[in-house]
């Protein structure tokens, strides 16, 4: 066991000083702090709950944290797939959602500064009032932009734009000593030492507390329209993928989806978009496919274009989402998968891999019957421009043991074939506490000594959310 | 002064032996191998030169230098400016240009395999004679590609494709106990622990050696155009930039250049393309800008839509380049800027700051200033899309001392102000040897103790080219 030491009381009334009074204890503790969105990765209370509203509050907490060995687990909204966010050892929750201040926009230079703890939500919301694109556009749209940036979350458009690591220029970082840093600067390059900033991007508040994040934007697209694409099976739909990205079409965002998930989907929702048999022929997987435009001409022949290809490469129909009502329809049972499943199942698990998009096929192929094998049901979605795949795993009449140990072998096999193929654990959700002995098979002994040896460097006393990514105190 | 050993007979019997016989030494030692592009950081000879064509060849060779605390300093082309390459503590330069294959395409995935010593121009020409793009675009075109990743290499289509970072997908590295190991994969995001890729470049032959990269590539722009674009001064120049990125014409080069350099560039090339009176009106900047579309159409509305907004901005005139051979001849003065500075000039440095774009007018204001309060001749140019500036400080007639003293004030001025608009010291250059004192001061002793345990992390033994970046030996 870790021997992280215990909250005392004085040490409580040290910390309540620090922040200012910004600190819950006992009942006033939430459960919600004690777990993320998928339990079934354990679940700890906090000792107590830090709700920061300044950089210096994190700093004067971190300090007592640091000197008396108390573990710290820095949160967002909780919003988290792997346990990211759950404090394993006890000591205190660091809560950022307090911080969630659009601290302001520098037009000239495309960039926005807020604080860790504005919702991807509101920044999207507020960029597009403006005429401009936070361009990452994750799954989650209730997670906090500090969360965003400590997993490097990708989502919908990163096909085209890249995942949030390629939107953050500077931030403000608590390292656990106390000390204020800052890294990078609203440059749009630099090669000026060893990239700091992108070593915080997605370490899962394992290295230091983001702060102050400075994000790039770019102008909003003037047009958009989405496509709904049938195929008589997965293999199709996804055979035709890196044809659309040869031809350069290049779409904002690329999806595919099995029927079985989309029907579920539209339950949940109360409403049916997706055509389920056209001409007698019964579709079996989608592709739903955005694009941009500067004007209506060129999402014409855009829209034309990909049309045109989908169905040579066997696309059974091709639907249309012009207007943003459409596009709203078209995306709202994709926006629900997880809500849908999370309503329909009991147990819940999740696989993120991300493979090379030639090797989706094989592998969602290898998933089924790997599925089948452990007697495991699963459900499949994901961005198929990317290779990332969300595979989840169900059930509603296994005990937890016997799911989690199905579970388990069923990983085991599915990691080393995506490893196999070149793929990676996760593309998007982090490793947290659910993924880490994947990890190390997947990357091997000598880049997690090459983690844990930079673990220490930024955090000597290994107070920041042990048990994560790399370092778990009791090994 | 440094504890590294010499190269004994036996040491470079084992060497030769580990590297299949592929070692030079005494005269068979170019002096090229003491020196990179910058003399002026100093020349220091190495005691053997291995170039090894393997990946087996670098582990087995780095394994007895870690033991026997040999300095290793990895070289490509040795194009550096920064003295990167540079032995400062004699041992072994590791020139990789032999390792100068291309291993093969995945056209379905969009990426290619490389040895790290394949010329940057090889690469860009068989991309090219695929209809394929190898979006960085470095000045120098006849640099590794391993050289590019080391130092994050940006170039002229950095301001529409970003910089060499955002084209790297995987990496093998030797580290420096010989240990072979891999770095992220063929696919295009993940969130699978700490970004060790992402620490690997950039870090200029600190950290390991890269023996395979993995680079992503995009298909090629159908049509391009460039158009060359004479204003008064530069602050009428620069302060176009902006609008030209905010009406999102997002061209793929964006580059600014004062008079006198095109001058003198044209003198070299023996050339003169770049107007310098219209109408009666001197020319005193001018911008260099490409766009990019898929057809004839698209490239005439954005030609038309750009040529609008810049004469509405005080540009003097537009000149369009829209054929191959005007392409050429508009980017040869571009091209040739080191090349006839330093053909015109017997002492010379450089520097490669980044700002952010609204800051260039200020920043170039003040370090023209400062050069005749230092007593300096300066040039600059640069990529005004990225805020990225190359000033180069030039003497035909001062003692070198003399010379260093006043660029030394010089830069301490320049490097100040550039960190107090939030910029930083280098955009895409390197730090090297030459600019690690400004970088110290630029980012703070907390970042550079953090790049100082990163460092050790990689190599214990710290024989992994000593005096660069963030760690010299007799500090």
């Amino acid at each position: 066991m870790s021997d992280y030491n215990k909250l005392t009381d004085e040490l409580i009334d040290q910390i309540r000083t620090a922040a200012n009074g910004h600190v819950l204890t006992g009942e006033d503790v939430s459960d919600d702090f004690s777990r993320d969105e998928m339990p079934i990765y354990g679940t700890s209370a906090p000792e107590a709950v830090v709700q920061p509203l300044t950089t210096e509050e994190v700093s004067a907490v971190m300090k007592i944290c640091n000197d008396n060995r108390i573990a710290v687990t820095p949160r967002g909204a909780g919003t988290g797939l792997v346990g990211g966010a759950v404090p394993l050892y006890g000591g205190i929750v660091l809560d950022t959602t307090k911080m969630n201040k659009i601290i302001g926009y520098d037009l000239e230079n495309l960039a926005v500064t807020v604080q860790p703890g504005v919702l991807f939500k509101d920044l999207a919301d507020d960029c597009s009032r403006q005429g401009l694109l936070y361009p990452p556009d994750p799954g989650e749209k209730l997670a906090c932009l500090g969360g965003n940036v400590s997993t490097n979350a990708g989502g919908m458009r990163a096909v085209k734009y890249g995942t949030t690591r390629d939107y953050v220029r500077a931030m403000t970082v608590v390292l656990p000593n106390g000390e204020i840093t800052h890294f990078g600067s609203n440059v749009s390059k630099t090669s000026s030492g060893y990239s700091l900033i992108n070593l915080m991007i997605g370490s899962e508040g394992t290295l230091g507390v983001i702060t102050e994040l400075t994000l790039k934007i770019v102008p909003a697209p003037k047009k958009i329209a989405s496509l709904i694409i049938p195929f008589e099976d997965l293999e199709a739909a996804i055979s035709t993928v890196p044809k659309i990205k040869m031809a350069n079409l290049n779409p904002q965002a690329l999806e595919f989806m099995e029927k079985e998930i989309v029907l579920s989907s539209e339950r949940y929702i109360g409403k049916s978009v997706f055509p389920q048999k056209i001409d007698g022929v019964e579709a079996g997987a989608y592709l739903l496919v955005t694009f941009e435009a500067k004007d209506e001409d060129e999402l014409n022949d855009l829209i034309d274009e990909a049309s045109e290809l989908v169905l040579e490469a066997g696309a059974i129909d091709v639907l249309i989402a012009d207007t943003p009502s459409k596009m709203k329809d078209a995306w709202a049972a994709r926006s629900s998968f997880l809500e849908a499943i999370m309503a329909e199942t009991k147990l819940l698990d999740e696989c993120d891999v991300v493979v090379p998009i030639t090797h989706i096929t094989e592998f969602l192929t290898f998933a089924n019957a790997t599925a089948k094998e452990c007697d495991l049901t699963i459900k499949s979605f994901g961005h198929a421009g990317d290779g990332n795949l969300h595979i989840y795993e169900c059930s509603n009449d296994l005990t937890e043991d016997v799911f989690k140990e199905r579970v388990d072998a069923f990983f085991e096999k599915i990691y080393a074939k995506a490893t196999e193929v070149g793929g990676q654990v996760s593309g998007e959700h982090g490793i947290g506490s659910g993924k880490i002995k994947y990890l190390r098979k997947s990357l091997g002994e000598t880049n997690m000594q090459l983690m844990q040896g930079i673990k220490k460097v930024f955090d000597p006393n290994l107070i920041l959310n042990p048990g994560k990514i790399c370092y778990i105190p009791e090994d």
